[in-house]
């Protein structure tokens, strides 16, 4: 299935900022970052639940926000980009 | 239709936060602001048409990110939403 991930993680403590490199972490296992916050992931069933578990387990609840879209393959192909952000296919190996 | 709009803007200089404030006022005329830089957007197709030409207006295509995304009834329905997130009915009317 094809994700949208969006992520705000309240950056004011040393906790956060920790919190919030954790997030982006794991997102860059799943998928593409798009924008600062933002990824475009592509995931099996057992992997999003994973994801889904691993994201509940490190965001504070009180302080921070994911949320989480399913695109269609519809949605993808409509996607609108305005500016420079970078597009990169997913299907691509990832070099780590 | 449904849109989620999610940006980066390049805050660096006095100019690219004044593009900031000025993205996210224009996004609050069609939606509502889920997270800092991710808005959903209830719009009629010229609401569309103007709403993507201001944003483009906007921005500097060298350093900004504007990215739209189309979202179906059932993915809107398939929101998953981790932590502190406010969901806003966007059909309630707003207050200014």
């Amino acid at each position: 299935m094809n994700l949208l991930l969006t992520y705000d993680v309240n950056t004011e403590s040393p906790e956060g900022r920790r919190r919030l490199r954790k997030v982006a972490k794991k997102c860059q296992c799943y998928g593409q970052r798009v924008q600062k916050s933002v990824f475009e992931c592509k995931v099996g069933e057992k992997e999003y639940i994973i994801l889904e578990n691993t994201l509940r387990k490190i965001i504070d609840p009180n302080t921070d926000s994911v949320r989480i879209y399913f695109l269609s393959e519809t949605a993808i192909q409509k996607i609108v980009n305005i500016g420079n952000a970078q597009v990169i296919d997913y299907e691509d190996p990832l070099i780590v």
